[in-house]
């Protein structure tokens, strides 16, 4: 960890209004060529299906009676239907219509009235995977899939954390997300929840897709709030960073994760989370979260506490959730991306989701 | 009636993508100069006004005080507000709003606070006719209404049968409605209500502004629901078209009807139904149907069956309609008719349809 | 008072339809140079803020500690978010997000995390007075707003008359609602609120920015209905302008008011209304009203009836309101106005609001 930097050093650069000649960042398609989480894993049920959007693509999920997964596009290759409405027959999925019938590659192998000497052209399919309890689908070039990673949700996994999965529709660009979440000076957004918090951004790092800030916090005003005892231990009585805690924010496109590592260098809370668009000019996402909170000594105290951090989480995403849909609100009613950001982080975050966002 | 025809016969011809330079069926508007029910006469009471629509043009059906009924353009030459919100008065309609008055030719008689003696131009009339409990209008060119036959209802007026009038609004063009019906492949579509039933065509004939197809029908699967029992009487276990019934699917422009006829030769079912355009765009349409079943030689048996032959009529009619209007949903999210059809009957409906279709 | 011109005078003027090479009034904007009320001032609280839009524009209504009003557009400078849902720090507003300060002039004081030295722009703001119970704006040349005058609202503040304050949003274009006003031939519109009621138009005259007209009623049929007898007086039988009371209908640009004044010179009731556009292509107006009734010798009659005549001009109202909505309705699916008026009152009506309109 790099020593912290006075706020004003972060500051420094000058603020003229952020539209230039640069391409409106609301109007830049994500970039496909990534692996996107579409669906829970437990919502996919053996021998049923789902329907999703990505990007204005719909997609069917299907998990067929051997319990594999597998993603075609959402419309039968007859008459443009629905798949998701059809049903599994083993290892395939049988259109509801007329019942044409598609394996995992796509291919149509029957058409219950025609012969299968002459079949057409079938639907196309995505490459799909699960990890961490989610459906991963790649819509991009499906050449590249094999070699780009899946992202690390390793701490959904380890047993020494207690993880929530959560997420709902906002309808926001991605890039608003993003910003909501590493901009820490929103703080006063949540007053009502938090009290009165003082961020303090000590430093930022830039990688070629990434983007991180460490924050220390100072409590200005009022008491600590119970969910985020929760996150902190029952026993501690200073708020993150309050000299020992820090909170790391990072964008590594196109995911983005939030860690906080006490006094003791350990990683008390650690969130994944994935924004995905929804229709095709992507002023609507769907939100993956998984949130990883370190169970503490006391067995099932964290299980205890778990409802009040649900309720204390619910809460907080309730509010920026109602802030970024207004943004995007702004982004409609004036037709262009007007922000006026005056924090060099926040620039260099819309500058890297630019870079990193479809041509 | 000709001699089955193997199915492979039926399906002999090539099926390159259904696009070609021939323009999007869905775009094409019904052709205006035919007889179009726009309402149920028992919905249009005496000394009442019924507001409907055909393709964007609003019309309000009136039923004077001598229980004639005329039809107007639904809007006062005023300030264009809906007739069909004023007050009949005698032969003649009031507006609402400051009580101009017009006839049934659409010529304004009366503006309470001007004079009779220079009073401005009306609203167009349209042609009106009544028939088989339906009220008809003539939207297209007028001097051709009177030559233009009405349809033939007359199973619905016939005592040996009973008939269902129903139908609603399908937020679909009308042509996925009659390729719904002409092509019996989708019965996987009801397996819920029907069973596993296998149709197979038997022949299609072609005339100037028709087209019609037999079928017969195996069950594969499966047991007879009691819905179709009433149709086809209690006694009897083959299934329609089981060496003996045979279905005939018409479209004689632009009505449907479907008729099955027993082993004996008689019409034991016969349907009349129509689509109306709804809206300017034609992407919904207003269904009218008249269901004749042949009553059974036990007196009541069909009326204490009826209540079942509702219900179950009433659910394969959602169905289609559900899935008609994916059709129409994928098309509006395409912009463009991507279907892929393979049976020649429907490829021979779609030219039809596309022939006697608004130049 | 004039005397009394036969209702054929008033209608000697030709009736081409009303369309010709002017522009398509319900497209004329609002001039933007007059004061517009956009809130009662009792739902702006003391420390709170109301979010109120005028003609696309969102504005933000603030009352600071000391009970001072002032408004501002309703959008952060930083990231477009709307103020109203910020908090109200003495005489300053605080947005709910990052917390970024504006004073009444809208210059920004403070950002919580940046230091005073280097404060950005700020935002908009509009002339503010309170008048009559209303909050009024001027979002014209603010150089314009000191010159311009208030409307007379002195009416609502005479203890010789009880005054009802109403008004909803109506979804259509302003000129609309001048013209039903204007317009007493459409009584018919109302005839089970006031029975058949006929409206005799005596004169009229015109200025620069008004024009008004007095109209005489006659009833044809039915009684008189009890809430029209509160304004009237209990005693007397006639109705309004039966020889004896004249209703003067006036639209002074923008607004509009209605005096009935009896045999005896007294003015009996008096409306101030005034409609304004909502939405950017002013399709929508809010309507505020004050409708002051003289109150009668007899004290506390006037409050014993008032619920009487709150349900009674509320029924009133919601006629006019389905009717001017039908009117607008019509409007977008003509895409242009077809109105043919006859009346020359509203011929010339028609004619001051486009030339007094934003050009």
């Amino acid at each position: 960890m790099q020593s912290p930097v006075h706020a004003a050093t972060l500051l420094d650069d000058d603020f003229p209004p952020d539209a230039g000649p640069e391409r409106d960042l609301r109007r830049v398609s994500i970039h496909p060529d990534f692996w996107y989480p579409v669906a829970w894993s437990r919502d996919v049920k053996r021998g049923k299906t789902l329907g999703v959007r990505f990007a204005g693509e719909p997609i069917v999920v299907v998990r067929t009676e051997s319990g594999a997964v597998f993603a075609l596009e959402d419309r039968c290759a007859h008459r443009q239907v629905p798949l998701h409405a059809g049903v599994v027959a083993g290892e395939a999925i049988r259109c509801c219509y007329h019942g044409w019938t598609y394996d995992c590659t796509g291919r149509c192998t029957d058409i219950p009235y025609l012969g299968r000497e002459r079949l057409p052209n079938g639907v196309r399919s995505y490459p799909c995977r699960e990890l961490g309890g989610l459906v991963f689908v790649f819509t991009g070039d499906p050449a590249l899939a094999d070699a780009r990673p899946l992202p690390d949700l390793s701490a959904a996994d380890d047993r020494a954390y207690k993880t929530r999965r959560f997420g709902r529709e906002v309808a926001c660009h991605y890039s608003f997300m993003h910003e909501n979440l590493m901009d820490m000076n929103h703080q006063f957004l949540h007053r009502r929840q938090m009290g009165q918090m003082k961020a303090r951004a000590l430093g930022r790092r830039r990688g070629d897709h990434w983007l991180e800030v460490d924050y220390s916090f100072a409590r200005t005003e009022g008491r600590r709030p119970a969910g985020e005892s929760i996150i902190f231990g029952q026993t501690r009585k200073e708020s993150v960073g309050e000299g020992k805690s820090i909170m790391t924010v990072r964008t590594e496109y196109p995911y983005q994760t939030l860690r906080i590592v006490n006094a003791e260098q350990t990683v008390v809370m650690s969130l994944w989370i994935a924004y995905v668009p929804l229709d095709a000019e992507q002023r609507t996402n769907r939100t993956f979260g998984l949130l990883s909170v370190r169970r503490p000594s006391l067995p099932f105290a964290l299980d205890a506490a778990w409802p009040l951090l649900v309720w204390f989480t619910e809460r907080i995403f309730a509010e920026d959730r109602w802030i970024v849909e207004r943004e995007q609100e702004a982004h409609d009613q004036q037709g262009e991306d007007r922000n006026h950001e005056v924090f060099p982080v926040i620039r260099e975050l819309r500058a890297l989701l630019r870079e990193c966002g479809a041509p």
